[in-house]
């Protein structure tokens, strides 16, 4: 076996042809078993075998730096740079993270996980090299789904003015986690279909120099372009066209349920685990789609990932032009919203929180002061969303709710939610962004109607005294159990209250619970600086009411227990009990 | 004389060919009388006055929409659209805002100053019309400075897949506010150059049709391709060739220094105004091509507003490259700062606050995750800054302080703020941003040296007691001024504090402070709302000691008086001084 032999690049660069087909071979193997155990991006991983093989043949990494976009195709580059045992055998499986990382290896330069940021990050990493006068190849390895991004298409569009090497090899498997939207997608198929020779040619308009490899799947081919591109003196791209999911039958045949894939049977490539549970997104595609029905301006926007609103490709062709895929292109999809909603249209962008992040500026400038009605859907804004360092979705308070005019509401159960939503998709307002729950899917049991155009009304779920808690969001269920036990350790009922606003407070709720109440707590699910908490303890700072807020500590957390997470934060119910206690007394 | 006659666009369809010649000559005349006593966006505005005569003379405004990018080259549109007395008299001068503003006349349609968001915006206009099965017109006008934001060029990439009517006008007149910077404006030059025709065309490329004007400054040609565009059945593009500050000779000669003007001498050209004053911009400058001199690493970034950082065209002559405009391109500008730093690099990104905004995601994820020592100089954040609501400068700190990692620290002088710089371009443990002072340059007397890496390390300049002041950066003084008021009216000297960080708090100083102060209050120039002293108020959320927190209220201001929003946020000595006296006593 050739992968086992593989302790570091030069390795690779003693193969011969044969050694070069038969360890792609077994690159496919290897993540083949780990995926299908282990689950993780396949399509993706699949398509660069022989261009990560090609990569280290030719160039001398670390020296010469590669940066991989989004790092979803970085597998079998971590295969090839003394990190194959974590592929190879189950017991190390998870030595790696599912990203690059420079603290795993100093083939890495980088922790990245959000799309579109390769190109800029190696425009860096050559003008630190130019201004060092060094003189190293910098490759930054884009997919074609990541083109669409603004940041990407700002690098491209400054790498010229760099006026040294700098190659950047673009991944077009002719897909993003679904199809391509935009139209530079048309201008990639002409690329492809005239062998890279048409003369309208997008990177070459950006001021870029160009080949095209026919078979990105082809070692041979792509050594010999990389050999011309290696060295050279100023930036140039090279456009592989590779297969997505090669080599795995069922993977090249769906693309876009193998762009990631949880453990799977090889055999067949069923899923291990079957999942019926009731979910926040097929819950909001069900609604959007009957309420699309009533409303033909209403239209929901996604950017790239439409299974986040539960869109289906079966529930997009459905719902035809009521359904838009920007692509990846987050800030686009807020303007867009927002220039939908000044037109009278009705939109609903839904979006991973962690992806939300993209878009300050764009709800700031474009809807937020323009006080346009569009409804944001942001999931994963928790601590139960992703788990890894660059995906992490539970930032986005301090992030969106300290902007003017916008309404962010934080359900606590399905039932609010839907009337939540129902709500925004009505008003013709604010802007509103819904912060879906993290956890588990919980119903309050009867179904809600309540117009939230009264702003910043809290509901009191129980009025009682002493000690009141504020719990938003998902961690409302925490909260209720706080109170049932300090009620029962105190024969004294807390009072219990549902903010459902994030942006602003209850004044005057708040200023009647000074009256009977000793401690205000608040409980959220995110960071506490800048979060929600702070603004009711800046509310009773010059008063004799006590605050204690509740939420994580600022940090980039990676790959977390939610439970230890919850515990060193003093956010398990025995905990947060022991502190309230200790200001009212048992 | 015409203008005065055009009371609506439709006013425009009424003049024959040399009717609009000379209402063109009328325009020109206006404006350079208005902004010679006012000030404004001259060079755009210049060179958009036929541009916009053909608009309104083919296209029927309100129904056909026209969407004007950042508005830097609306002041036309709005002559043409029954806003002509603000430009005619000069008593009426401050009747329109400098941007589009859908609450000033039916013809915007939206509040926007932002660059490279139009084609954006006019999607959303364009979709919802699809939607709504109507018929109209939507026209977006960019400047090719826009062009390169990530915005813009997700816009651009999108509209294709509307596949109806959207008109995009590339008003190209080869400038940015300096030169243009990307590879994209090689491509313009060549369109430029071959009348069109190139085959290699940014436009197509992207997917759409194209028409390309010669004479951008002749009405008829104008005239002559807007009919051509007019009702067309999917998006393009037509790129009109203008000359910037085209009628006014200084203008024409010094296209840099004339995109905006202040009051100037029409004979000459001269300011009417001239300031030597110290400023931090040109101190800037100043320091780093010292430094510059010994490290040869490092590296000054702007995103197309050098003079910001104090690189004026000499000066980034003078440093080459070790001077880096990457053009509208904000996000890439921080991946960019980050990369280098990666590699070893030493890069001071210097950007206006209300711009930052663009690049929330690249500071988390590009900057902070990777904690690479880069440095970002923030400039304008202050209501001291730009008071237009779409350059508001006050909401970073509950944006950029709740990233983790990041040291985000405010100096209080001229002197403080070199020594952090200086500190910050040393270091290589921190992504660093320092946010330059609001208001006049005032010095502390004496040099600085400090080592600033022991983080969150206040300064106390004053210990007293009953009250403590935490002052941060631009309110420093007022600090200072409050504490010596309650000095004397008390006879006690309360305690005055220098935060210095705005990323943490000192907890040792703060746990002492609870001996002998009865209130703590903070002072910040920004929102209260996820700001800097809700964390203070926080920590003492639980204790005995009250806190007050001084800031502004959470909503977008326009065009506001700074006293007044002082006086409105109880945030005169005078009023602070009240609050502290009703809790300390007399």
């Amino acid at each position: 076996m050739y992968l086992e032999q593989i302790n570091q690049p030069s390795d690779v660069r003693k193969l011969n042809k044969e050694q070069r087909t038969e360890l792609a071979a077994e690159m496919r193997q290897a993540l083949l078993e780990k995926l299908s155990k282990h689950g993780g991006h396949f399509g993706p991983n699949f398509g660069m075998v022989e261009a990560t093989i090609a990569l280290h043949y030719v160039f001398d990494s670390p020296t010469d730096k590669m940066v991989y976009d989004i790092s979803h195709q970085s597998y079998c580059h971590k295969m090839l740079t003394g990190r194959k045992d974590a592929f190879l055998y189950e017991e190390n499986y998870d030595d790696v993270t599912g990203f690059s990382n420079q603290n795993e290896s100093e083939h890495d330069f980088f922790i990245l996980g959000h799309t579109s940021t390769s190109v800029s990050l190696a425009c860096g990493l050559a003008k630190a090299r130019d201004l060092k006068s060094e003189k190293e190849n910098i490759i930054a390895i884009i997919g074609d789904g990541s083109l669409s991004g603004g940041e990407a298409l700002e690098g491209l569009d400054f790498a010229p003015e760099l006026e040294s090497n700098l190659i950047i090899v673009v991944n077009d498997n002719d897909m993003s986690i679904a199809e391509n939207h935009g139209g530079l997608y048309r201008n990639l198929k002409q690329l492809r279909d005239s062998n890279g020779t048409t003369e309208c040619n997008l990177f070459k308009a950006m001021g870029l120099d160009y080949l095209f490899v026919k078979d990105g799947n082809d070692t041979e081919q792509l050594i010999e372009a990389f050999e011309k591109a290696k060295d050279i003196n100023h930036p140039i791209v090279v456009h592989i066209n590779t297969q997505k999911g090669k080599g795995y039958l069922p993977a090249e045949k769906d693309r876009e349920n193998w762009h990631y894939s949880g453990p799977f049977e090889i055999e067949t490539g069923k899923s291990v685990y079957s999942s019926n549970r009731e979910n926040y997104s097929d819950m909001t595609a069900e609604f959007l789609m009957e309420k699309m029905k009533e409303d033909k301006t209403l239209v929901a926007i996604s950017s790239g990932t439409p299974t986040v609103l539960g869109f289906t490709a079966d529930k997009r062709k459905e719902v035809g032009s009521q359904f838009v895929d920007v692509g990846i292109a987050e800030e686009h999809a807020v303007a867009l919203a927002s220039g939908i909603a000044a037109g009278g249209g009705n939109p609903v962008y839904g979006v991973y929180s962690t992806f939300l992040q993209r878009t300050y500026d764009q709800l700031s400038q474009d809807l937020c002061i323009n006080n346009n009605p569009a409804t944001i859907v942001n999931f994963a804004a928790s601590v139960y969303g992703m788990t890894d360092v660059t995906h992490l979705g539970f930032f986005d308070i301090p992030m969106i709710s300290n902007i003017p005019n916008l309404v962010y509401l934080a359900p606590t159960t399905k039932e609010e939610y839907i009337a939540m939503l129902d709500w925004s998709i009505t008003q013709k307002e604010h802007p509103v962004a819904i912060r879906v729950p993290g956890g588990g899917v919980i119903s309050g049991g009867e179904s809600i109607t309540r117009d939230y155009g009264n702003l910043n009304q809290y509901e009191v779920a129980q009025k009682g005294k002493k000690a009141a808690i504020v719990a938003l969001g998902t961690f409302y269920s925490l909260g209720k159990e706080v109170a049932s036990e300090i009620a029962e350790k105190t024969g004294v009922q807390p009072t219990l209250i549902n903010p459902l606003y994030i942006t602003g407070i209850d004044e005057k709720l708040l200023e009647e619970l000074k009256a009977e109440h000793e401690v205000v707590i608040t409980i959220e699910d995110g960071i506490l600086d800048g979060g929600f908490g702070e603004k009711i303890t800046r509310f009773y700072g010059a008063s004799d009411v006590k605050v204690i807020n509740y939420g994580f500590k600022k940090e980039f957390l990676d790959r977390y227990d939610v439970k230890e997470v919850l515990h060193k934060n003093r956010m398990t119910k025995e905990q947060i009990v022991e502190d309230i206690l200790d200001i009212i007394g048992n």
